[in-house]
């Protein structure tokens, strides 16, 4: 569309912009369409990152940086290619494999951010949630909302990597983030099997009379894959059986929830997991929002604003806001998802867009 | 307190006072003592019925009473005494005692009391929920909430019993019930071990992408005595760990919520499970509404209005409005409640208040 | 329907049924039609009170008998025919005809139950809530939440007489209440033409950041004619400019909303004032749940349950549960309404049925 | 503090960052004091723009850029001087004067964002908000809540200007935002005193019963200074009369609110109105969030950072997030203020310090 509004250069003019900048202003009509877009048109591009590429990089940098006190933690951040090298895998969310050697311990601290890990494969670090010591392995998916002190210790011989979600680029671009060092060393190595939060808040449909007061974020510091591995299951059989229980046909799916309000496990991320029977499709969508998958079994494809990406186990990949997404299955096909959900929905920003066909 | 307004009694008063019954109104103050007490005046009185007199009771209906179509089920409900006859446990609540025979089935309805079961010893009755077979066991807590068809079915040689709860004091007194017949046998009677809405709900903080949508009343139908038991089984131990997990000392509790919202399973009805250690006592408490036990197991007392009444497995006992009430542990005593709390709390009427010492 | 549960009349049942009665327990099978209707059937009746009755008969109760501590209020309350002699008008609300002489005072108390006033006609008493006090005059809306102090006083030379709003019944029935007495004269006697609630909170869209806790309850005690009438007023005009803001053709409605939540203004009670055209009808709808209206201006007629009744000005009718009910205009035709409809909503029992035609 | 985590400079490290780099990753252990500082540490700064420099750059665009499709506002956005020339007031708002010639029509458009307009002085415009003519006059604060449309027209032969406010910059970095066109001229040029969202909504605690479904943002399209002074006079009346109504000593202040729930006028943007008693000071606060304020009437001066900015009637500041301020009033201060603190709040990330002393 030509503008209207774009004046003949004049020197007029040009005194006039100059004035604009002196004063520290500048107009709308010059960049309407780039800040007001028809529909979102994010920097952010979709992107792959390869189990493959990062694991023996997260392996090398175990080799040759130590970890420790100032930089807290061996996390290599995933940077999505649009935004000029920045470790943002989306405008909202940061993503990153992280990396612990025999014996190491990171240390405590805690911050605004909310923050969750996810593993795809290993065990033997128990991460220490405000004196709450909580086993990884794989298929967990543990949580540590915002300002609670937590460090991890790894008490086994062999490294271990996950990777760890957090909103630091929403709390970066915002302004709202803090940050407090704690212990040098976890306040609790015991290695209990289940932590005190599991034992208090895993029973389904159960709530403690000491915890009635609702949380902003989930009290669950473990949702165990026992349990995930199940509900999926389950969903698949009922819907062998007629019954109405998978999203859509051989596609299901489960919502990590927050049990005192049954809305999402912190304030910021939405995170979910979801399988796919061998063979199955799902719609392609669009969502307002970006989201972030990793594969957690089989293999299968994604395929993101018109181009087929192929997964195996432990790749990560990103779909930005509006980009139209679909999955595709060559086996079963287990993904592990988080997006920044909760910030779109809360402000009512939310539009979902299923097309027709795939 | 004498009253300024009792006037003195003549011609023109008694005139006045007959105008106002031709008229169908009546006045304020003759009546304001009994109508707005300064504290709660419940007409129920604090009442013990032993489930050694009700379960023989029970017995013998299921001699002499058919189940069937019209009178629908073989339900005895407990008759406060401070009622007169009529079959309410409390202003609120209905309380029953139910009996199906081998082999009966109790024919399928549905109304908008809510309702649920509770299973203090026995099994082998499926009660089929909107279509849903749903096993009956011993600690099992069932729901069958408002405008749900439901019917029950004996598969055993053996008779059952188990209470029923529902909101029919208050919805008959405030005129808000619907009723209607349904099937006369239960349209599905497969015994599956678990129920539908259990394979797709009870995995602690998982909910099914395929039930977003929050619903008024939690849609798990069966609470089975195995998670029950291992939360009260974990807050006792974490509270021998010095943690903090349970309501008093040795008193650990657990409410059934909905899991959709985290609050009451039912909008009229709470239900929770307590178990206290042997020789623990409870502080004394007064509560506005009122609440129903059932000892689960082991033995012990509960005090109300300064009565001590000795309890033994299956005593079924009601708590009225106000009345100061405690419990005390003869051995580790396992105690199913339920209450009005949700119509207390939603209207804004709650009020406790803890009395220093037992 | 016949009944397959009654069973032939032996010795051995008369037996069991004695035995019930000796355990405090009384049979479902025997009275579940009564208990658990096909559909509300209300004990109370649809009745008018007429305007013309009720003041006299308060200027009498006047002249008789003298307000003051104990009997606290000259108020008389309305008694639906149904109940047999109980002040109820309904299963949940009270209405009464307040009546203050000249000079009078009605002392202070404060009491969970809910209360409002409403003034069809006069002028010259404040109601002093928390020791604010607040005008009251025609058309005005007054709020008097559970367990604020409030009395009232006359300051002319007139009697004045109002209707007067409670959730007594309710609170009765559910043992829910608590009363105080409080000073025996009013706290302050001054005459403000607005409360300080009003000059706080009555500001369109305008909220005090003094004020920014939610109130369980509206921080307006007065709801003034002035802006009653102009809404009514706009939405009739904007109703013949073509736009949408009545709720049926003819019929304007505003309600009465706590500004913290624009939810109803007590948690029990839900206040809202109609107008209907000269010659307008409102379609017929059965509610669960019960009303109150006051003619406020004009005439017109309520048909309910098939009876036509003619209005005017002060007149009272009560609409119980599920009776089918509809307005017709003579003249431009004023109600104010009252209901439990909060109550019925927030514990989910509501249904609302429209019919075809009139 | 050092890091232990900063490793000697090898070519093996070299060549493990130039393979982060190819694979687009980035270590959190070399920017983690940047990406999660102590406490915010906003790019934006403290900033004031002279309304004596913005009106006539306002008018010289008069004169040199024609308004019209495309570029649609006649806007200039204030450009944070921390930003580089970006048009962002702080990190989530926009903020711009916004001229509109001599009967001038800005062309109708609608975008997901949220916009308001706050008007310093002038009067003659009408808004056109979904075909809803709004008067916008001096004091009023008017709102165009996301994917309404709307355009302007200046009825009179004078030009006029006003402030406008907007999420633009979080809907840019987030990618939220849809845009699209609408008619080119606006769609009723109708100037009616009164909007016919006021004539529904604008009645103090009542809520029209057409409109009973509650909004994301405020039906209200026009907030009057008639009643927002009214309300900070009262306020400060009050605070002389002993009663409790200003938010500190001298400090008068309302938020606008959506009357369907008492919240925030839309899902980002908070507005505020306050005035300061001549001589009065606010305590020193530090919040999370950016605001903006522009000086409705009087003089006084804003400290941020420990500057001192003296402010005159027009004159617009921004206080970033967590940067001290307090306001000082050398004569009667009226001060309108707009923030993101519904983001904030949403999202559970608010805090406060106030600070001892000034």
């Amino acid at each position: 569309m030509t503008s209207a509004m774009q004046p003949e250069d004049t020197p007029a003019l040009r005194k006039l912009y100059a004035d604009f900048k002196d004063h520290h202003l500048n107009p709308l009509w010059t960049q309407l369409g780039d800040l007001m877009p028809r529909q979102p048109r994010p920097k952010a591009v979709p992107h792959v990152w390869k189990w493959g590429d990062l694991f023996p990089l997260a392996q090398a940098s175990g080799d040759l940086v130590p970890v420790g006190r100032g930089g807290e933690r061996r996390a290599i951040g995933l940077a999505n290619p649009g935004f000029g090298g920045e470790a943002y895998v989306s405008p909202t969310l940061w993503c990153a494999i992280q990396y612990l050697g025999p014996k190491e311990t990171a240390p405590e601290h805690r911050h605004s951010q909310n923050a969750f890990r996810f593993v795809v494969e290993g065990e033997g670090v128990w991460t220490v949630v405000n004196g709450d010591p909580v086993r990884m392995s794989r298929g967990d998916f543990l949580l540590t909302p915002g300002w609670n002190f937590h460090g991890h210790h790894n008490e086994t011989d062999q490294p271990m990597a996950w990777i760890d979600g957090l909103d630091i680029p929403f709390s970066y671009n915002n302004d709202v983030g803090f940050f407090e060092f704690g212990s040098e060393r976890v306040t609790d190595y015991a290695t209990p099997r289940f932590s005190r939060s599991e034992r208090l808040w895993t029973y389904p449909g159960l709530r403690p009379l000491s915890g009635l007061e609702n949380t902003v974020s989930s009290p669950i510091a473990a949702y165990r894959w026992e349990h995930t591995d199940r509900a999926l299951t389950e969903q698949l059989l009922l819907e062998e059986e007629g019954q109405p229980a998978t999203v859509e046909q051989g596609h299901a799916a489960v919502r990590f929830v927050n049990p005192t309000t049954g809305g999402d496990v912190m304030p910021t991320i939405r995170a979910e997991f979801h399988r796919l029977r061998d063979g199955a499709e799902t719609a392609a969508r669009r969502e307002v929002g970006s989201s972030v998958f990793q594969v957690f079994d089989g293999r299968g494809a994604v395929v993101m604003g018109g181009v087929t990406y192929e997964l195996e186990k432990g790749d990560i990949f990103v779909v930005p806001s509006w980009i139209p997404w679909s999955l595709e299955a060559r086996t079963q096909f287990d993904l592990f998802r988080f997006s920044d959900a909760p910030i779109i929905e809360r402000l009512n920003f939310n539009r979902t867009l299923v097309e027709s066909g795939n």
